[in-house]
């Protein structure tokens, strides 16, 4: 894996009493504390981390807020285009700013396996730190478990996360409304597919990258500029654009119409997806969301979409129809339509 | 296990496709919806959680949020006084009100082997319904994977929590000031001792059982009966009651002593513990808290603690001196003085 751009590399690892993760490390004792002095203060320190009291205490100003969580457990743990500590935090940080809120707190939660390497570790850390420092987030608390060889797979990772919604924002899967249009902010499937073309038996003429980003950014300019007509936001992870859109259909109980040709996919993705006769609609993304957007403000949004790093490659896919309520349905190129069901399961366990 | 008290074994499993977790139940498509409507909404539903969105919105009011998160990997699921869905709430709401703040909101995940019943997870679930119940929480979000066989070792479950501080609340590890009395709500070491004895190969005649129990109820008693004098809190868990008295010592940079013979410890525990050479102050518990009050207030402190139901047992063990500083001494029932030191590790991984 020598080829992937890790650019934060020169941190050296910390000097610990031992180089991989032992019992003790889980047990609130004294290489507990060595474990999170050394690897972890370092990482994230802030003001209110530093207390290093079991809760985090801090005033996010009055207003309703976002609270999320998720658990990661991706394999491998470093795969094209990013890292479990990279998408721990830019899959929390897009939770929340799904539903209009500001990300501000994360919590985070390992749960290592006795034996892993430390410098495992410290280079996942490091990769955190990059990424809740992109998307302007602080991690406030965390919790730290070690289990026995062979009673979890190397490290898993859960993130919760608060944010302070704008007192304007009223973002739901139950406000589509027929008219309304639906808009992807970039290619759909390259995480998924990163995962598993990066998985032990296959291998690609192209690489194919995960899209792993945070959107906190996107978003607000697509509030900027869409304000209240901005119905609906999600990030289609786990199930893809496929399970999203039926979420939507289903809440909010209208039909939902695409075009096939207007949904991008990059040329390398859909190759693979053809040759594993894989659904792209169906495949998890991390870094791209989709939006329900009033017709009158869907240009401006696309706009302000394409304007911003995350969105150069926006389109407008599809709209909402009154009829028939709770259904999917794609338009192909070819003039024929077929239903978009949601699928029965992920094709590919542990994508995230 | 037949003889643990599950009172709440009356509900019924509902009815699912499958008897067991299959790895699509964690994909986010039809059968990981299947799971939340009839597994997990019947158990957690409220008009947060309800909406099905990626993130839970509510508005705490005005002031300052505290945030805590704990992952769960004790090992067995169920054992005498409690299961890890019992502990898992109780874990967090407690590591809430340890500062004061009164705790409102949880979120949930949960990782998940492939091939556990679904009747263990209903029992779990049960279990956490009823620790949030009497807690007065509510859970408002979740997420849920599920890993190969093998993977992870059954379940693991990851409890994260939002409280809301009471204006006047100033309770920190580091405000111990010489004279301060140290108070336990009860007998030390039982979680700990529970598991240790519950897993294979050790059994004793007088069986020992967890005291996981949500402490919300009995710290609002103390504030109320001690307001400001209250100056630390925390519930002594991995670590021990040794752990969590070096933190406080170091923090406030005072020194602990400790009268032995004032330290309630039950009679099974006791031997348990000398059998098997292990300290009691070392022991992990999750339904004690120890507490750092002013000398003025110690006495109305400790009988609000009396009169609630978590602190019948309740004692004043100890007093916070001047120097040395960092160093917490017990003074045994011959008189002599022992330090007790941070312990390296816990004499037993996974018991939380």
């Amino acid at each position: 894996m020598a080829e992937f751009n890790h650019d934060n590399f020169s941190c050296p690892l910390p000097i610990l009493e031992h180089d991989t993760i032992q019992l003790a490390h889980g047990s609130g004792g004294r290489l507990s504390a060595e474990l999170i002095e050394r690897m972890f203060l370092p990482r994230f320190a802030n003001e209110i981390l530093n207390r290093l009291e079991d809760q985090a205490v801090f005033e996010p100003g009055p207003g309703r807020l976002a609270l999320t969580t998720d658990s990661f457990v991706v394999d491998p743990l470093f795969f094209p285009g990013g890292d479990i500590g990279e998408l721990a935090v830019n899959g929390t940080v897009n939770d929340l700013c799904m539903s209009g809120a500001d990300p501000l707190y994360l919590s985070v939660a390992f749960i290592i396996e006795e034996g892993l390497p430390m410098a495992t570790l410290h280079r996942v850390l490091l990769s955190m730190e990059k990424a809740a420092c992109a998307a302007g987030v602080r991690v406030v608390t965390g919790d730290t478990k070690v289990v026995h060889r062979g009673s979890c797979d190397k490290l898993f990772i859960t993130t919760s996360g608060v944010g302070l919604l704008p007192a304007q924002a009223n973002i739901s899967a139950a406000n589509l409304r027929p008219g309304d249009r639906i808009i992807v902010s970039g290619t759909i499937a390259d995480h998924g597919m990163a995962i598993l073309t990066s998985r032990e038996g296959l291998s690609f003429h192209s690489r194919v990258f995960s899209d792993t980003a945070a959107l906190n950014g996107l978003v607000a300019a697509m509030l900027a500029a869409g304000g209240q007509d901005l119905h609906a936001l999600r990030d289609p992870t786990r199930g893809g654009l496929a399970t999203t859109l039926n979420e939507f259909a289903a809440s909010s109980r209208v039909g939902i119409r695409l075009e096939e040709a207007a949904i991008p996919v990059r040329p390398e993705v859909r190759s693979a997806c053809e040759i594993l006769g894989i659904d792209p609609l169906c495949v998890a993304n991390e870094g791209k969301l989709v939006a329900v957007v009033a017709e009158k403000s869907a240009e401006a949004v696309l706009a302000a979409m394409r304007s911003h790093p995350r969105g150069r490659e926006a389109a407008l896919i599809g709209e909402v129809l009154a009829e028939p309520r709770g259904l999917v349905a794609l338009r192909t190129g070819l003039g024929a339509q077929r239903i978009v069901d949601m699928p029965l399961g992920e094709q590919l366990p542990r994508i995230c």
